[in-house]
């Protein structure tokens, strides 16, 4: 199943929807107290998600009026998440351009939830703050329910889902300041969507492959089987310290080819376009606006 | 006024309640559609904020009967904040003895939300994950509204209130590893309370006395005057590149003292108890078990 949080043109919030064949089905229109966003969803917890299932595949069956997504407004695939975690230097290729050496553990930091935005959204930033804005196409793991101590065996088990991130940076920042939080959490800098897909219709999480697209030019191609640790390595690692609650949205690091680390240098300008793709979820595009 | 997130022997969770001469005034019980927690009474915005004031003045003035708050438990004074930052290196002393310059910009991280607990829990670690826990007394800081792009001058008018931190924190995962999220966001690492206080009841948040003392011996003796930067400078700071969003902690840094820069080293071990206390907030208490 696919899940997205849509907003037509009467809508004053975005509201969740189920995608199906590229049509919006809202929840609030097929159920009772459907819940407001997927965060409120994975709070309700196993058997609120079999209800929303259940009303979903009835929906489709009596075949219910859908709109297309494409006539829609996406906001941020994951809304009002606990925590969003992300990985650093999970990528052999990324970790050498960037210098940095494969830690015996993985890097870890986190963005704030200020930054989330949609599919098809403007990211805005201001020249005197930054000058070198940069992608990163990552893979983002939605935890579906409370995991502590999990080992790598069960830990896919508590994936709910996948979505696209985009971790844009700002590389100037990163490379002045020893922690990573601010230079990739400023507002709009962290795209996720368009839609959040279920971990039963994705199979091996590493087995996807992801592109970066900067104004038609393929920048990032590679697959999720070249992470240094995997979903279920990084899962089991991080709940033996934490308990990761359901919601976090894990960004699980980016491949070689970012644009700090490219001869000549590429930086996100005014007017860039950048489309992230990964297969069996979708593509995520990006609107850059330097103000 | 002060609110704090506390549970009867009945309550299978935290209520939100009002502290009065530390008796207890719950929310529920004077007002219809009380907030869940103080998250969603500052969600509520300033209306809805300014309704809570009243009913407790209310409630105060005619005289209700409150329990006193000893015999309840402490959740943590926060609870669902979107976004807990924590300030590393902001009082030259503990910067000093860690060996840390400090920076042009601010020492920005983040803590995640599993690691808040309340005043007088227990905090547990496992010996195979770290051998070297430590305290850091912090000034919390609750943001009560949006800010963004908000000035030094204006900053302090949107602070909600202030509570007390502590920073707990694995050292030796910390100097093994360069981002500082993990190391300080294991379950219970972030014991916050007992309560946050209203901006209006502290003042100048810039002269506040704070103490660590660890089984009877005062191990941090500071005041809030000795940050590098204030909390005005660090909300303005922080409001450049992002919204702080309503609730939002800010944990402004520790001062000097910290065990592991001591002579001998001070670590946190079985049966250790902490508490950090700042003036006109309040004593939090932490029970220490290693497992």
């Amino acid at each position: 199943m696919r899940f997205a949080h849509l907003s037509t043109a009467h809508d004053r919030a975005p509201r969740l929807a189920a995608v199906v064949d590229d049509r919006a089905l809202f929840l609030d229109e097929v159920m009772d107290e459907a819940p407001r966003d997927l965060q409120a969803a994975l709070e309700s917890g196993e058997a609120g998600l079999a209800r929303i299932r259940s009303m979903v595949h009835h929906a489709v069956r009596s075949g219910v009026s859908m709109s297309p997504v494409r006539e829609m407004r996406h906001a941020s695939a994951v809304q009002r998440p606990p925590l969003i975690i992300a990985i650093g230097a999970n990528y052999a290729a990324h970790s050498s351009e960037l210098a940095l050496k494969v830690e015996k553990a993985a890097t870890v930091f986190a963005l704030w939830p200020n930054s989330l935005t949609g599919h098809e959204s403007t990211t805005t930033w201001r020249e005197d703050l930054t000058t070198q804005v940069d992608y990163e196409a990552e893979l983002g793991v939605i935890i579906g329910k409370p995991a502590k101590d999990v080992s790598e065996r069960d830990a896919l088990d508590y994936v709910f889902g996948y979505t696209v991130v985009n971790d844009v940076t700002a590389r100037d920042l990163q490379f002045s300041e020893a922690q990573w939080s601010r230079c990739k959490s400023f507002d709009g800098f962290t795209p996720t969507g368009p839609v959040v897909v279920t971990a039963d219709e994705i199979g091996d999480p590493q087995d996807l492959w992801l592109t970066t697209n900067v104004d038609g030019r393929v920048l990032q191609d590679a697959s999720t089987g070249d992470m240094v640790r995997t979903v279920a390595q990084l899962v089991s690692f991080l709940s033996r310290t934490a308990t990761l609650l359901p919601g976090t949205l894990i960004s699980t690091g980016s491949p070689g080819g970012a644009g700090y680390s490219r001869t000549p240098p590429v930086v996100l300008h005014d007017r860039s376009t950048v489309t992230v793709t990964i297969e069996k979820i979708g593509s995520l595009t990006t609107f850059c606006r330097v103000i």
